[in-house]
């Protein structure tokens, strides 16, 4: 019997989790098929790959990274933590919950850096077309290598889709929006918040996106920040200069009108709108087309294509959990390619998606919506041989960074969280977010100097309205 | 005998010029194949077809078009006008030389809005993957309609690859310029000079782009403008204001290093760096690979695939005449498919191709350039019924317009050309292009109030200086 072949599509959080359950199991004695995994980026980390190119990269391919410079994890760390490769293992001592990007980088290549996963993996590369053949269960792939623009096809007996879904925007039509003469961009080309600076900042959305593009355009000296929902209010309290309103009517020019009446005037417009599941290299029956939201259908355990069980999805799922549920599909999507885990028929398939679906259709609140999410990861790990962790214990560790952001808005990420992994406490991190301007590894990681500590955390916690005056009189701080 | 089929990718200019060929033949009462011609966008138009859109579209596509919202015409319409539809037919009347892109659309629109071109259209329809087939000679075009998200296959006897290259950015590297804060992107990303305005902004790039965004920069009241060349400057009498300056050494935050010493700060950055010919949806034994040039190699006539007639490419070439050119590749694909036009062997197509690229080769002046154009145009209207025009005429009036823009880069556009095709000068336009705000189709056709004649007008060209003035003295004049 000749050896079984695996396509793996991108190379980011949820691929690096599909190369590094195949090579766990290779460690371990099993014998693994033979793997490609297509990334079209220069370097794998997905989304963490940060890249300043916006719009079309070098190949003329679109963009795939939303990343901007002076992102910092807007969750805490202890919430995504490897089951099986800790924060404490990768930088051998404590550091702080929200660590910046670059840092988390780190993290997740710093895993597989050492291992043989990187050779597997064909860089700039974008793939084509997917085409399955009934007649032998086989897949055809069709890539493009975007350096020698040479074209070639392979055969594959599965495929897992692993290219994330938060790379394609979700750009709505505005009324009046061609007439908006500023600077106007999605929040997938947005790349930092300078040149914010001094600006009338109008952000339309109320989710993740809006939250802290706002709260970085603030930290980078906008002169306001007015953030749109169309549905409900974000709601946070925010400091003097940021402001919510509800819908758009109208944009005339630099003048928008909201539909409670109000009218403001503005430098820059980002969309904050979402983005799409998006999948240009497969036909339609292997497409996964769904809204962002934790349990699309389709996908029986969250990750099997139920219409055909060769193919899979990695992180299709919104996300509260992200690193540590990818293990949790890769090692599942693993062992049934394994054939250690046995796929139940379509029937039972269909069973298990549907009763899950309901529980998911009746989620109300964010609470629910985490222990579900929870519940969902320790379904899949009981299934594997992943190493299992406190989840509800992580639960927690979510809860308590809403209420840190309800509390405030532009400190929750000073706060510190406990590794439900190894039980190490966070670091209380050198210098304050709102404070700091460098976000590299080395800022990061390095002593800060003593006048900065000095100035810096002089006022401390307890003095938290410092966070709320202008740019310049905090920097002089 | 089954019907041909023929695909069409693409209708802009291009891909209605080939629509449009085919209903003439039809029209004077030739049996002509089935036709699908697939666009992307949910217009025809091409580049002409504006959207406010950047980066991706609301379909997750790469957006098109390049288009901005105050272009005008930078070459005289005397140059590209059809021959078998004039803007004198179009307009009933005489209109200026330079016209803003929403009168060049309705233009070209005009020709064939009347006929039954548009329902061979599949608009907001993406080609995915084109195959040949060696045994049936035949194409398989995979294609997604974009609204339904369903992907369809369907056979032809012939390709016209109608997609243009102006529309994938080049975007290369430049060192340290993920280091700068300010506004960062691509011409093609680029969709007006308003929010340049007080800016300080830099071109990287010397040829139309840089040189049109430049001015658009500079009428729209940017503080200065900066243009960087890499092999020779544009050498235009810029105003104050504008300057030209050799490559970039190195980009350090907002400060950016020339190779000969001077040292300049931005705000903003546009990169006028041109654009890939780029065929995502073709394997590479059928993909054009090519720089920007007049006479690409592998294309027979500029236009038929050399490895595969089966193929043809419409404006594959870089562009001094356009419409009227790529009329005249449609029409002699046309009566190739027809039949009416005999393909020669591949050696004489081979030798053919060679003498041309080696006059190409040894081209040195643009009149050179412009000329081997009009040679390269004449010998495909001899093929074809296209009505002949005075091609020797519209090199003159392509060297008139170089000795205007050499006078002077403000005011070029509003001198006036002759069409070769029915006589007519053009318009004296109501507004100086420098003046003009208002790149509308209604402005622009409709009578100026009096006394802005009397106030644009009056200094008449006698004063061009009036135009080296700052933005709000000259607006106030």
């Amino acid at each position: 019997m000749t050896q079984k072949r695996i396509a793996i599509i991108g190379a980011g959080p949820s691929g690096m989790a599909a190369l590094r359950a195949f090579e766990s199991a290779e460690k371990a004695g099993a014998e693994v098929p033979e793997i490609v995994c297509y990334e079209k980026q220069g370097d794998w980390g997905g989304q963490w790959n940060y890249s300043w190119r916006t719009g079309i990269d070098q190949y003329g391919e679109p963009v795939h990274s939303s990343m901007y410079r002076n992102l910092w994890s807007n969750g805490p760390k202890e919430a995504l933590e490897f089951a099986e490769y800790t924060f404490d293992e990768h930088f051998g001592r404590p550091i702080s919950s929200y660590p910046p990007r670059e840092v988390l980088w780190d993290y997740i290549d710093g895993r597989v850096r050492q291992s043989e996963a990187k050779s597997k993996v064909r860089f700039a590369t974008a793939v084509r077309w997917v085409q399955f053949h009934e007649d032998t269960e086989t897949f055809t792939v069709t890539v493009e290598d975007l350096r020698s623009k040479q074209t070639t096809a392979a055969t594959f007996d599965h495929v897992i889709v692993a290219t994330g879904h938060f790379s394609f925007p979700n750009v709505p039509d505005v009324p009046g929006i061609e007439t908006f003469p500023g600077t106007l961009h999605h929040a997938h080309d947005f790349r930092g918040a300078e040149k914010l600076a001094d600006k009338r900042v109008l952000l339309i959305g109320a989710s993740y996106s809006a939250e802290d593009i706002g709260v970085q355009a603030y930290k980078m000296g906008a002169r306001s920040v007015t953030m749109s929902y169309r549905s409900r209010p974000q709601g946070y309290d925010w400091p003097e200069g940021m402001e919510e309103l509800p819908g758009i009517q109208e944009i005339q020019g630099q003048t928008v009108h909201f539909s409670n009446g109000e009218v403001r005037e503005f430098d820059a417009i980002v969309l904050c709108t979402g983005y799409l599941h998006k999948y240009p290299f497969l036909p339609t029956e292997l497409a996964l087309e769904s809204p962002n939201n934790i349990y699309p259908d389709h996908l029986y355990r969250g990750v099997i294509w139920q219409k055909n069980p060769r193919l899979s999805y990695l992180g299709a799922q919104d996300q509260w959990f992200t690193f540590n549920m990818f293990d949790a599909q890769a090692w599942y999507v693993r062992d049934l390619i394994l054939g250690r885990a046995e796929l139940p028929s379509e029937r039972e398939r269909a069973e298990h998606m549907q009763s899950w679906r309901n529980r998911f259709m009746a989620l109300e609140t964010d609470a629910d919506d985490v222990q579900f999410q929870a519940d969902y990861i320790q379904d899949l790990i009981e299934a594997t041989d992943y190493p299992m962790f406190d989840l509800d214990e992580v639960v927690k560790t979510f809860l308590d960074w809403k209420k840190d952001k309800k509390a405030n808005i532009l400190t929750y990420r000073d706060k510190q969280h406990r590794s439900v992994m190894t039980g190490t406490m966070a670091a209380k991190h050198h210098t304050r977010w709102l404070h700091e301007l460098d976000d590299s590894l080395e800022r990061y990681l390095g002593a800060p100097k003593e006048d900065e500590m000095r100035s810096r955390f002089e006022a401390d916690d307890a003095d938290e309205d410092i966070e709320r005056l202008p740019l310049q009189e905090r920097i002089q701080r």
